[in-house]
């Protein structure tokens, strides 16, 4: 097989074959496929789609080409989650004790954080002593003893993914509904669980600006799962605002707390109580009708806190952060952004206020750089809400004053006032099964 | 300026800025733009094509990637000639000679043949004794003293082109009007003619297989040369059938000699005098009416055919190889492929003619191999020729026995009889001013 060949069928708008496809990503992998043909093909790829069924196999191509999760000695059904990722999206956090509370098994990879939107990973790092590096045996016994762990992404599962992405950030190939889905679901199915739950993030802040795109992700990555045997939902969700009302690392985790014990924003909690029980449904352990009331209980017993607290002490950390958030890591210094003139405020800008935090330590610009856990931003007015000039509309909570400059910049240019109240989009814009 | 940025702008079909285009190739050129993403924004080119105005922009930037050539110390008005390359294609070499001695100046470089297209120079090569090899101020000096020479294309001219080229032959993006006509054109642009007449070959021989392709890149040529402040004209023809009645290289200068004695096939005759006539009014030497009586003179004077031996003289040929063609290299063995039954020569497929001229020896299928002058094939009958079954078609020429069987199989495969006359193109399709 000549990848020229390969390379030129799909300049042309055709469709590759299986055996096309498992030859380009084995070859791209090993690198006996030259980085400059790889990229060639995927910029046609790019430009010319790839149909559900390319899309299934290059998802399976890039799952084999490393380990894949074997839980099948865990008891229970196992359902994953993955979110694609947004601006204080502290989901998993809460989700996976919650579903873990309702009746799942959630054994929970992530990964860090880069460029504006938080990492699962980096967050749970400001509990003092919770680690994130488990064993997979480690990680098989946290779930076995508590129903849920979550623990960083391991170079075994998708290394093939691993290697496309790098070369996609640096090639303008990283737009494509096909790459994007096939880089998620190799991962995702790689990490064995039975069913998933796919939060699919909308707006401003997200990576798909628009509802079409977002469908077009969701419908891909459910087909794949599908065709994989992994019964797959996606929730289509709002990013142009921030979610809930803290952006950083400890002050997330703080919220989530605050969450479980069923004093968190109530669109926040509205979306974890739904997700979780999409999870039920999706792991064939509730129906419909019963998922939700089931996960109202498990969130007002106080079992899902508990399911948190037993996760950070069997991960070293200290469990008792969940009764006082004051043990994480706290700022320094405060700063407010403040509303420039009364009326309402009409948006608030995720991607900014995402670069914000990140400006002001609490997320990297580059691969690998330190995290300031106590940084970040509380969010005190959210859209649709009334303010007067000079009230508090966003925190910055910072350690390095140097810092804090570049950050208000971002931070007010994220803040828009009108004098008429918005319409409002909900949070939960749509979903696919 | 991110490399990353100008692949995204091309990707979503935007069109970008000289200053983008000027970066692109100068860093392809020195390697400080990585491979990788010199072939994804070339696949993006492909499939998004470029306006007139950024391929003239691409070809300055290959242009002033390496030397032009200075030829303002030689007296009259230089003309080029190019053509896009096919089978039995021996044009250039009676076309400078005849433009010359009618009244042009034509300094002309030439490549060597690739695949199932024969080479120029490789041609010229079969005369014992010539040299393709002149340097710059040798090339002068015969241009100076005979009005023309035919020589190797060095390096030092527009050395991104080739770097381009070498990087498009392996990531299937050769396929593309303004890359194509790009790299002509920054090649025939650096060799400082002031006027410049294109041949497009258009048919199963070509690389344009049909007429709106080969007048897209004709137009793309004559647009940019335009810009370029060189007047630029193509005249579109036919290489379904190999041209003329031999294929090969010495084959080939024989041909060209008889052509410069008068006793050449008709419809190559014609399509070299059009050509140096076009030549003479592409160079502001003679108005349309008076340029094609000028060259018929120079043609039936024999002022050309003493062109010819001129130049092999002065280029360290043997020019008694003009009248006695039989000291050119001459193959011991014939083979005949024959009409397999009665009726009409619908069609002899110039590719595959190529393909089995260069499996007898006379062409190279990779670069650097080395060549069986003598080799080649005769065409006995041509498209529309009444034949009978057992009359010759084709007479391969041959040194290497073990080559016979393959290239006997290609020529057969050439072939195609009816029962009735064929229509027959003729050779001259379109012209672009």
């Amino acid at each position: 097989m000549h990848v020229v060949d390969v390379i030129a069928r799909k300049r042309d708008g055709q469709t590759l074959t299986r055996a096309e496809i498992d030859h380009f990503v084995a070859g791209a992998a090993s690198g006996a496929i030259p980085d400059y043909q790889t990229s060639a093909l995927l910029m046609a790829v790019v430009l010319r789609g790839m149909t559900e069924e390319e899309t299934a196999w290059l998802t399976d191509a890039m799952l084999r080409s490393g380990e894949r999760l074997d839980l099948s000695d865990l008891p229970g059904v196992k359902v994953g989650k993955h979110s694609t990722g947004g601006v204080g999206d502290k989901v998993s956090i809460a989700l996976a004790p919650l579903a873990a509370a309702s009746g799942a098994v959630v054994p929970k990879l992530s990964g860090r954080g880069l460029g504006h939107t938080g990492g699962t990973i980096d967050k749970l790092e400001s509990i003092p002593g919770f680690r994130v590096d488990l064993s997979i045996a480690e990680f098989k016994d946290v779930v076995r003893a508590v129903g849920t762990s979550i623990t960083a992404q391991t170079a075994s599962l998708a290394p093939a993914d691993k290697k496309l992405y790098a070369l996609r950030d640096v090639t303008g190939t990283v737009e494509s509904i096909p790459l994007i889905s096939s880089s998620i679901m190799s991962k995702k199915l790689a990490e064995g669980t039975s069913a998933l739950v796919l939060d699919v993030k909308c707006g401003h802040g997200a990576f798909m600006k628009d509802l079409d795109s977002a469908r077009a992700l969701a419908r891909s990555m459910v087909a794949t799962g599908a065709r994989s045997g992994v019964r797959t939902e996606a929730v289509i969700t709002s990013m142009d605002a921030p979610l809930g009302r803290a952006v950083g690392n400890a002050i997330e985790i703080e919220e989530c707390i605050e969450l479980l014990r069923g004093s968190g924003p109530a669109d926040l909690t509205e979306l974890i109580v739904r997700l979780a029980a999409r999870m039920l449904v999706a792991g064939g352990l509730r129906s419909d009708a019963d998922a939700e009331p089931a996960v109202r209980r498990a969130l007002d017993s106080g079992a899902a806190l508990e399911k948190l607290k037993a996760m950070i002490e069997r991960q070293g950390g200290d469990p008792r952060v969940a009764d006082a958030p004051a043990r994480l890591p706290r700022a320094p210094h405060r700063a407010a952004v403040r509303a420039p003139r009364s009326g309402y405020l009409a948006s608030l800008d995720a991607g900014l206020v995402g670069r914000s935090a990140a400006a002001l330590g609490a997320g990297r610009e580059a691969v690998g750089a330190p995290i300031d856990h106590a940084a970040g931003i509380l969010i005190a007015a959210r859209p649709g809400d009334r303010v007067d000039a000079g009230d508090t509309v966003l925190e910055l909570l910072y350690t390095d004053s140097a810092k804090l400059e570049r950050a208000r910049h971002l931070a007010e240019s994220a803040v828009r006032m009108e004098d008429e109240p918005p319409v409002v989009k909900p949070l939960v814009l749509d979903s696919v099964r």
